[in-house]
């Protein structure tokens, strides 16, 4: 007969012994979890029958990694960077220590290193609070559905390019200020370069596609474009058009292939995703056998985070490992179809519009919507364009360009057309 | 030092030995899974580190439970209500092996004589597609945040009441003929008594409130009303007024105690749970450390269920098991403060307004929005009441039914007020 692993029964929750926690930066999430683990010891030892301790803390100016990591059973990083995080979270895991991290970048940028370390070791690396802070989409995309062949996975993976784009639409207001005012309000950095960039999107969408597609996926493998050029007008018009716009990340099987992007994109008003405003992300999982599951939640925020950090320690002291391992490796697929919105600014003159359509017919590109508005002497058209490849629609956009009636360069953003029930 | 159990590395997800499955009925279910973990042996593997396979299966008509018992390491219960399910799963537990099921009412109804079963075996027992089909409610709320102190869990847990529902606000078609479509298209069943009842509902909020709070909860602990009485005007005059109209299960902390109750309900147009239509399920959980967050997907179909049930296996075979211990007892809480929409039709003439008013005021409940219309001698009277105590209410609602001016028995209908971001 098999062995299909048991758990002992420890009646009244009664710790094994007390699972020691090293504590790697102590910031907002740190102060946060610490606070936690103070307050939920009974909670954690009746959830995994062990009780825990924070025995070391790792500060800038205090503390010593080697004196922690020895008196460590589970290593918690919240540092944030690659560097010394990378070093830090190697060498606990080859000393045999789990890990828990709530770092994007080191797992985008280092995960197949740091997972094969774990496998070695033995030990767990596991990074809930990396995606979407703690809605659970990992552990779902691990565990619920870990035999599950996954075609899709996409959302609103950044909660301050999503409060952005929900004040530009409340407001009315343009970027620069609507920026300023979330940086006030916390919900940006004083550098928000990697979050309005996309490139914070970017990381996580490279973790969420690795895990759902069991393939390796680089940082580099992620196509990304931020919302720093979407302008108050098109968020007028998209209203008129019942669209609203978010920062969507997507990573999807393609022909045999993976394709993973991050792009400010139209919804129409039924999409699940559509409804999601402010700080909050949402993440959608299609697959043929379970139609879709869609989570959401705040996305980032102290407690909230150290709270995925606390449910992942749960899981290791109560035994169960996800063990990482490429399955296959998918070639990256980087021309795709999509709808598009187009805005143009052109002379209000005969020929101009037979020019426009010459130029997308070549181009086998065809019009869903349009609206034309008068500007004095010039005129304002906005359209939506059926499907079609990504690499026609930008040969169109680079000779709509060179039109010399245009009076300004021509804006696009991407539309998703789908049905929801 | 103290013992966090580790796992084996197992390159290139070699199995340990076969996982032997017997499966106890083969519906639609039973089916869909069979066919899964036939088409599914390489991911299954991959994600647990075992192969499984089905070596013996239970139909009404054909197999020997205790030959089947013999021959599994995990045994997976499709058969559904709870004789013969009881007993079977009973003898499996105690028989030292790890028992799936997606059998609510067995859940519901026996749930702490089967989780002791389970922690004297040292053996695991797992539900997640007794609840909400695909949508991870129950992993959620025992893994991610197994040591959260979570305050509230509700939502809409029954497809069949949410696609008639759905109907009836979309086509104003009355309520019997939604229902007779919804049974052509197989989303209700021949006898939908336990759907449209609210009784399959309160299963699950049982279930989930038992594992959300850690306190013995049985189904006579939950109140429940269903939508049968739902007239399409109440529908219509929603429209009008921006609410939708949803099958609600609440579970949550009430002054010290526990209310766990079902009842058709509207909700305002912002709620995250407006927008879920047709037989979707959805379920937000809120805790002080999370804010909140919402799950939603199909809450039932073969293929949909089976993936959770395979989702359950592929767990038991990587490792981990929860416990089910109650950590309180909780009072059952029946008496909660709501807010109502209130329909009534009334004669036309002067003092009836002021009647209506002084049994209100008598009552202490204050009246948020008033429509009424003409109707010839008669009037309608709609209105949305303030939060007010449920008795209060049923109160006033057993004064206003006896006064002589009204023509047909007044209808109430709870208002969910609260505003989301």
């Amino acid at each position: 007969m098999s062995e299909v692993p048991k758990h002992r029964d420890t009646p009244g929750g009664e710790a094994e012994g007390v699972a020691r926690i090293g504590l790697l930066g102590r910031g907002t999430v740190g102060g946060a979890f610490a606070e936690l683990v103070a307050d939920s010891g009974q909670a954690i030892a009746a959830a995994s029958g062990r009780q825990a301790e924070i025995t070391g803390v790792l500060r800038r100016s205090e503390g010593d990694f080697d004196q922690i990591l020895r008196a460590s059973d589970i290593v918690v990083e919240l540092i944030g960077g690659t560097d010394p995080a990378r070093e830090y979270v190697t060498r606990a895991l080859q000393a045999g220590k789990h890990v828990v991290t709530a770092n994007k970048q080191l797992v985008a940028q280092h995960g197949e290193e740091l997972f094969a370390a774990a496998r070695a070791s033995g030990v767990q690396l596991r990074f809930e609070a990396a995606v979407a802070g703690v809605v659970p989409v990992i552990r779902v995309i691990q565990e619920s559905l870990a035999a599950t062949e996954i075609t899709k996975v996409f959302g609103i993976v950044n909660g301050t390019t999503n409060f952005i784009l929900t004040e530009m639409a409340t407001t009315g207001a343009p970027y620069a200020d609507v920026l300023a005012r979330a940086q006030e309000l916390g919900y940006a950095e004083a550098d928000p370069t990697a979050d309005v960039g996309g490139a914070d999107a970017a990381a996580k969408m490279a973790i969420l596609a690795r895990l759902a597609f069991h393939s390796p996926v680089s940082l580099d493998d992620v196509s990304y474009e931020g919302i720093t050029e979407i302008q108050p007008d098109d968020l007028a018009y998209a209203k008129e058009l019942g669209l609203s716009l978010k920062l969507l990340g997507v990573a999807e099987l393609r022909e045999g292939g993976l394709s993973v992007r991050v792009f400010p994109c139209f919804l129409y008003s039924g999409h699940p995703l559509a409804p999601i405003g402010g700080p909050f992300n949402a993440v959608m999982v299609e697959a043929p056998a379970i139609t879709e599951v869609t989570m959401s939640g705040p996305g980032a925020g102290g407690v909230q985070t150290a709270t995925a950090v606390l449910g992942d320690v749960v899981s290791i002291l109560a035994g169960k490992a996800p063990v990482h391992e490429t399955r296959r490796e998918l070639e990256i697929i980087r021309d795709v179809s999509s709808s598009f919105y187009l805005h143009m600014e052109v002379a209000d003159r005969p020929g101009v519009l037979a020019q426009i359509a010459d130029v997308l017919g070549r181009n086998e590109i065809s019009v869903l919507s349009l609206a034309q508005r008068g500007l004095g002497d010039d005129a304002r058209l906005v359209m939506v364009l059926h499907e079609c490849s990504e690499s026609s629609f930008y040969a169109a956009l680079d000779e709509l360009g060179r039109l010399e009636f245009l009076r300004s360069a021509p804006r696009a953003i991407r539309v998703i057309e789908e049905e929801f029930a």
